[in-house]
């Protein structure tokens, strides 16, 4: 185990027991105060200026880094760095938040011009994303989902298990936590009715996912061997994409969802490395038929990540809806990634690659309402007596996201929006 | 009728008879020479640097702008000018290569310094494209497709005169014409084969099909009404939706096309201005049933733009395999704006909007192998003798567009694809 996940180091930052960003963590996100956005990454409830970082000389032991990755809106340019470079920045700020260390501990001038509260700054979104394609690789949601609106049968397509079925989404609509989201607007046909009508959303859903942000690019025609793929996977972030059922369902055929899913999606604004995740591989469940040769992967390349929705209503407490784990994903990010570019598709830094729906085997599993209401058949009542099928205007949605083992634990933070009336 | 769109004017730079781009015309694309890549207009076979232009104070008299928007190897920058703004500078540039006009003319350093032979140049991607959305708005396309694959009787899906069916497509493999693409592989399913096999494609298509460019974006959650929709268009190119139609049919059940479209699409690299095209506003074909009142459009929305498919094999001369007309289209592109956004889906400047396949009343206007061939039934000779049902290796697929009225003529020029052997 490399030192920077060792649980037994920590940090002279104040970490509160059972925080998402403990030492072993150091996610990167975008900042922004009253100055202006750049680079930074995260300790307990102190996030770290990385340009000031750089600029005070904490980085120079780094060879092949300039000033302008951390002086950026976006952290395309500083993950788009080699991995053995953003590895060694991972080991320098570990090594300077290490409890052991003075350097900065002792600099009461650095420290205040490094650190700055959570409470003080703004979280942006923390990447510019190119192209967002959203999987739909759980085994549970595609089952749900098929027993649903197809054949509790053959709930399946004889394709799922054959390929990582995924579409491409709107990478325009994608906020970062904290951006409310209006009640869509669009065509809906109710079942009664002979035309369509247009009318607000009545069937608003949140779907549980997580993605994944790449940070090198293959060119158009080089397919990504599966081998390789992880060398262009930087790091993961919560992902809630809402979707607006009955749009979904009079648009869908034959071309897939479109409105019912671009007007928002929303992700945790820290990316948690790869690195910081490399303690909870784990291994994936068995794939059987067997897959074609380019989507073959040996070994541990799952991860054993905790996710949980909570549900808010306007001043009200939140209550949990549903936990689930990125662990049940019957397809890996690797299988994705090799998927995505076989026909020679190139992918850049900065793209978004979503899980889909990551729904667990028991009923309180399920990551959308669709499934936790089982199409509207179900009631869920909050806490308040007040009861839902979907999402209701001003409900709040928060996705959090945590693995554990042992002492160690790693954190996502949240994925927050509240649903405002439409307009 | 506008000067600029005026056909009795005529330039000093020589544009010989028929020729695609006329003084009237004056597209933006962007060239690169030795030096750099920058902003740049045609007349004739002469490229406009529009970089040097603003430098040499042709453009002084324009309020608002500065020279980063020519110094980019995007037109970006350029088009979000506001539309008051493209405007002036294109009527700048109609008078000053009027053929009354001397300044230029008689000025040979300065002449030299901003017109440059197009075979001198490389032609560039003309936008850093944000999203990327293919509609599938041609009535006579939907129709072909759905008796092939559905039921002749019911051939058009209930949704389909609702709404301007649309998916999200893949922006990063949009490529400009000349780029060749590599025939893709990808999993197909035999019919007779209880599995799906891995293989290069054996039903590669092209998609004969225009696309629109936005210059102007809308907050998210604020759809733009369709009276203003025309505010956000800036211009036009042709676009080649490279289509494999086994890996597409294996693949899209239930969300759409994916890798049977994503390896590449080729566009032209002239953005011919919607300005330049007003003159061949015309009516579309009558909508019924009614549509919802948000895509209710008045007046000329569609544009008679002459279209054309050319297939070369390989060191041959090309032949044409098809012509349509842009004019055909059910779904106009203010309809299509309109709804991409009624949901609050928010647009950026550079986004592309693709027709989906232009496909006219008659067999010779079929914008596609799988319509040509109907599904492989027919065959297509080529003059050399041999013989096609869909694309094959070293074919050349040329994508050639044109309005003409009276004696003004305004083209496109062409997209031009080589499909190489798989890898």
């Amino acid at each position: 185990m490399n030192k920077t996940n060792n649980a037994s180091y920590t940090s002279w930052i104040t970490v509160p027991a059972g925080h998402d960003f403990p030492i072993q963590n150091l996610p990167y996100g975008i900042i922004k105060t009253a100055a202006k956005a750049r680079v930074a990454s995260r300790i307990g409830d102190n996030t770290i200026d990385m340009l000031a970082l750089f600029e005070l000389g904490y980085l120079s032991d780094i060879k092949g880094i300039t000033r302008d990755i951390f002086d950026s809106p976006y952290l395309n340019d500083f993950i788009a760095s080699e991995k053995e470079i953003t590895r060694a920045i991972r080991q320098s700020m570990f090594d300077l938040f290490e409890s052991s260390n003075s350097r900065l501990r002792e600099n009461p001038i650095h420290r205040d011009k490094i650190l700055i509260p959570i409470d003080k700054v703004e979280m942006l979104l923390p990447v510019k994303i190119g192209d967002y394609t959203d999987f739909y690789s759980s085994i549970e949601h595609a089952t749900n989902v098929g027993m649903m609106f197809r054949d509790p049968e053959n709930a399946l397509f004889p394709n799922w298990k054959h390929l990582p079925v995924g579409y491409h989404g709107r990478s325009s609509s994608i906020v970062v936590s904290g951006t409310n989201i209006h009640r869509p607007k669009g065509q809906i046909k109710p079942n009664d009715a002979e035309k369509p009508v247009f009318s607000a959303s009545r069937l608003l859903d949140f779907e549980l996912e997580m993605a994944f942000i790449t940070s090198k690019g293959n060119p158009l025609g080089e397919p990504i061997p599966i081998e390789k793929t992880e060398d262009y996977i930087f790091g993961m972030v919560l992902f809630n994409d809402l979707s607006a059922r009955d749009i979904q369902k009079w648009e869908y055929v034959p071309l897939g969802p479109f409105l019912g899913k671009n007007f928002g999606s929303v992700i945790s604004p820290w990316v948690v490395t790869m690195d910081a995740l490399e303690p909870f591989r784990t291994n994936g469940p068995k794939q059987e038929p067997e897959v074609l040769p380019y989507l073959k992967s040996e070994g541990a390349r799952n991860y054993d990540i905790n996710l949980e929705v909570f549900l808010q209503p306007e001043s009200k407490e939140p209550f949990k809806l549903c936990h689930s784990n990125f662990k049940y994903m019957y397809w890996n990010m690797n299988q994705q990634l090799a998927h995505q570019t076989v026909n020679g598709c190139n992918v850049n830094v900065g793209d978004m690659y979503a899980s889909g729906t990551i729904s667990g085997p028991t009923p309180d599993s399920y990551g959308s309402m669709l499934e936790l209401s089982w199409q509207g058949t179900k009631t869920i009542i909050a806490p308040d007596g007040t009861e839902r099928k979907f999402i209701a205007d001003n409900d709040t949605v928060i996705i959090k996201g945590y693995a554990e083992k042992n002492d160690l634990r790693i954190g996502f933070g949240e994925a927050v929006t509240k649903i405002l009336p439409a307009k």
